[in-house]
């Protein structure tokens, strides 16, 4: 396949991951995250989120962000979202199914969700007739690719816990946001009083695996249960176990998520002036988003693949990642300025 | 972890199949099952099952079993099994959970099933209040280690479709069947008129990674959608690819299947001769049950991890992987024989 | 408690509805819908909806419509509602946990969908990413008392049709509809190619009791089945069998419907002119729905019990019966005047 | 239709019931459970199970089970009941489907769950494979008309809330019971430490209605959204909580419950001695069971309907109500005795 800006899961495993998958493959080992390696990532996460964090390996993100819905609503209670949430729109009704809860969405702006709407939706307290919120997902960074501001997420976090509701980030690209925000992980989701992660590995640079972290001890309780009736636990964990042991490993998270934000600022910067090229969204992770004259479409696939984010404006996502080349953003660039005289 | 006969999950990743990822890591590719590994290895599936079959590859063998329910019963309708099966005393309710059928357990014996109790259970057909048997899982090779036998299999598949029952077959380790039964999986399954498959990776050498197989085309219809909303779509797919399609090159699934059968007979005739070892089921994959005195338990486990199966009874369960290697056999051997005299 | 404008189900059952219950208290019957009452209703729709119509008695609407969505979607599929509909708002959830729906909610205009915004929202077709729209819930008259024209249902049904969706009428007072816009049951829904109809009992008259009509035969083939697994199933079915027999007997349902609408006309009539009374919806159905100083809520509320609708803009429903009395109106109309002055 | 022994719920509405239905029926009143007669009928309940006992009203008996078991339950946890109980093979898979709980089904003896075989089920506890027991359902009167005895019911329940277990009545005949083993509501289930208790009234004389009684304050948390989730909140309330209202006036209950248990004695009595009648199982409340020659279902039912239970043994069940006359047992006695010559 060519090269390109489609996803950050379009491209492989870091060299490091892999080869730390390779080292975990000795021997025997229990199964059902019972291993060392499991053990030992636990404690790497309760490093980088704070004591109280527990940790359930998942395999991808729509399994991750259920496990989180699953612990933290019943089944006549709702979940708040923005209407641009993965959990809303690109998990097929997984949350719904799966989790058994009734998403609300929310309109967004700029990928955000903001307080004004969230107490607007929020009625009906001890209404039987009425599916009862009681957590509001945020997705960060947002599909945008735009981040919530350390004080956008604390006036919506305050309100949060003055209603009782629990607070969940969608986080399958949060080190990008950590980094964007200059912020550790703990500032950013723990410190802020949020209540359960969705962590994300294979975005990152992983093989596959997905991390469940809760900060909220109340609600790590029933979960193994729910991972395992959720078709989520792997019997080989070590090699996911492995994979986030290499991930957080002399910082290699923040080398990968340091450089896919650069790469996405690198192209931000050579396209925005572009005639024609219109961006769309605060760059703020590792994603650029641009309106494009429609023509230019074809052309410019046919050497870097990418996505048409909405096919009536013709805006468009480029998506950089641990191995975006700077010849790729030059190439990319070159393309594009080609077309725009 | 002390080596051992605890699970052929306790065993690491195949050196071939483990290669095999690793060189699959390169460039971009497509996600989400549109790469040219996961076609490659659709082609595989096709050759061994028939052009007819069509394969999702799901990441572990409760969503396996779960996606088939799910493809081939209703909410209203149930799936026989036996009161040992994985679906039923394993997987912590998924298949009534996720795939919203009702388990009909049939006692067993030696693990299988009886198509006399088969028959005794299929009643009230059309009778609203009592939820419709529709599909009948068999677990080939069994819980116990031991297989269906053609006919055995000839005869409960032949009465299945004179009834309009799917047949599903639980095949976590269906190698290990196919070469205890010396058959192509097309003969075990197909052309008997089995209707889906879950087809066991992990448990076989791979790293994580299960296949689906639709034989019925009918029930293939809707299932890339169920396999989304299961949480249970690889996003980097061409990494569990891979790894099937090194398990099926130059007959690799042959070998290792071959060898934990040969390794279980080993240790089969090293301990079936013990006084105070009384093996419980015949050798037909592999895996070993005896029942051994309690006492025996604790100081056997001090070089060699297993389960013990049932607490009752003191049923041990040995099993027998990929690497498996003579001298575990000798070494647990020779615990047993000093423990005996 | 005192009279008022709450709900059409703070009446009681109307008087001929309540003598066909004793009269059907003969002897024995079978139960679970195998009596001649039953047959004969069935009968009765069949006449009513034309001769395809299935019918199939459940106990409330919520139970109707969960039924209607379960029979015409499955659980990677979604339904496109109003934001405002019953389904989305009024029932706990029960759509998404009992059916398994995921909802889209759309904007609406005077409680009505408009075409253009299910246009934009049925999007995605074929990605297994995304919850795929399978069925269209149009609430008959809305939630705001309003009816869709004829006009206005022939646009979005021919559109439905032309994408191979469902249509399902949420009728909980569709004789009101009929009545208003003076057609038969037959010419609102089966001529104009719905699919499935919630037909509402309990809201006119009855004691308890709703209709759920098959009008496409393909969606009734399993429906037995999920309503008595979604608890749905009367054991004596022919006491509410009794009531719709009677409903329909020398057009009851002609007189119930046609007396609450002529009574919210009347009521309109008497206060739509009041200065500080602001008529929000078109009266089209059993219902006045009017924004009034929120100081006069609570004398108001003194005499005639009603809700306030949305309590940020005081626009309050005000709903007739069957038992509406035209000295109700006159007293209700005083008190406003006396307000208003 | 002819007048038989099929079911208790072939019978219609006791005359006093149907009397309080039309006394109910004046004016307007609250909806969804806000009536005063609703209110009053909570009372009564307490007054029969004790001051904490906390009751819902649902429309049938598949309801009241599902909404116990969703109340006690989460989705990862079983039910133990019998082979033979109401919710596994009478209520087409509800108590899954709905509830989300797995249902281990242990054999039965005369119709009861014995202590050991429930011991024996419940295994593995922590282990996140396996289901985890939570709750007991015991059906009394059993399915066979046989009863537990209070030993047997203190043997069970002490032992399940030594392994905090609850404990759930399906009681759709409960006053039967109450009556043949002579004690109070209370006694038989508050005393003994029951959680929940399905009560019925649709198979004792009522139209339709049963009721859930929390007698474990814990568990009542979450129901009424629970309730109204599953369509189970009935809008105009008082047509249900009247009914039990006059169930309960002056002993209604007792009367209808020791009616019917009279009858059938009186039908035991005149059965039991023929020869080729052979009773099967102790006649402990309004049944009886046994097994007649095959040649005599279809003369005997030409007059009286009922039931053949088992296909295999020609095992018959033959039910009393509050209805049945003493001219109906000569009748069938009679017929009977002359197969029988």
């Amino acid at each position: 396949m060519k090269r390109g800006f489609g996803s950050d899961n379009h491209s492989g495993v870091h060299p490091r991951i892999l080869e730390a998958i390779a080292k975990a493959n000795v021997q025997h080992a229990p199964s059902y995250g019972t291993d060392e390696w499991t053990e030992k990532a636990e404690n790497v996460f309760s490093e980088h989120f704070g004591p109280k964090a527990e940790v359930l390996f998942v395999f991808n993100g729509t399994a991750a962000n259920v496990l989180a819905l699953k612990s933290s609503a019943k089944s006549f209670q709702s979940c708040y979202c923005t209407d641009l949430a993965h959990i809303n729109v690109d998990e097929c009704g997984a949350p719904e199914y799966l989790a058994g809860v009734k998403l609300i969405p929310l309109p967004s702006v700029n990928g955000k969700m903001r307080l004004e709407d969230l107490k607007k939706a929020h009625i009906r307290r001890g209404d039987q007739h009425f599916s009862q919120g009681q957590v509001i997902s945020l997705t960060q960074p947002t599909e945008l690719g735009t981040t919530y501001s350390m004080e956008e997420l604390k006036e919506i976090i305050t309100w949060a816990k003055s209603e009782n509701l629990y607070v969940h980030i969608d986080g399958a690209r949060l080190s990008n946001a950590a980094i964007s925000l200059n912020k550790t992980f703990k500032e950013l989701t723990t410190d802020l009083g949020v209540d359960i992660v969705s962590f994300g590995g294979t975005k990152n640079g992983l093989m596959m695996g997905e991390a469940v972290i809760f900060l909220n001890p109340a609600l790590y309780k029933d979960t193994k249960y729910y991972r395992k009736q959720l078709g989520q636990l792997p019997s080989k964990t070590r090699f996911i176990a492995a994979q986030f042991l290499e991930y957080f490993n002399q910082d290699l998270w923040k080398e990968i998520a340091t450089h896919a934000c650069n790469m996405a600022e690198k192209l931000h910067e050579s396209v925005r002036a572009l005639p024609g090229v219109e961006v769309t969204q605060s760059r703020q992770s590792n994603a650029v988003f641009a309106k494009i004259p429609q023509a230019w479409v074809k052309p410019l696939r046919e050497n870097y693949f990418f996505y048409v984010w909405d096919e009536h404006t013709f805006e468009c996502r480029w998506m950089t990642s641990w191995d975006t080349d700077i010849s790729d953003i030059d190439g990319f660039a070159k393309s594009l300025k080609e077309l725009s005289r």
